[in-house]
């Protein structure tokens, strides 16, 4: 089985109470070292085998297509989960 | 500018019905690849300059306290985005 990870976030213009909601938390926690927060969504798409280019390019479809929405939301990354361990 | 990813996901034994909704949307709008879809959030904390292994630390512990549920999930990464363009 291989995974494909798609990550979608709000657009940068676009106000995220969420983000901010957790922003005004952290310092209540004593974490100080955060200027500001953005929420986001991260999907992990299961294959049959390993993830091939058609797999990324069906993923890069679904994810404009459903998994975001294109006014609000940016499509930030779409990869192999094995990638992730490149890291 | 850095940033520091925060990457959450529901534990592999906890039930996810939004993941299950968009799985069983997906054949509907011609996508026949995908045999599974699990969604979680994505956190992007912003910190002044470079991100520093502080930064790293810091957002680990958060994750831990505020950004996920211990119980239900499970935090699966916390990375500098400029580590993402090296994918």
């Amino acid at each position: 089985m291989g995974h494909v990870v798609v990550d979608v976030m709000l657009k940068s213009e676009i106000l995220d109470p969420q983000g901010q909601a957790v922003a005004g938390a952290l310092p209540r926690l004593g974490f100080e070292q955060f200027t500001d927060v953005r929420q986001g969504k991260r999907f992990v798409l299961e294959v049959e085998g390993d993830v091939t280019e058609a797999h990324l390019a069906a993923a890069r479809d679904a994810a404009g297509k459903l998994l975001s929405n294109p006014v609000i939301e940016d499509v930030v990354s779409v990869h192999d989960l094995a990638d992730e361990d490149a890291r």
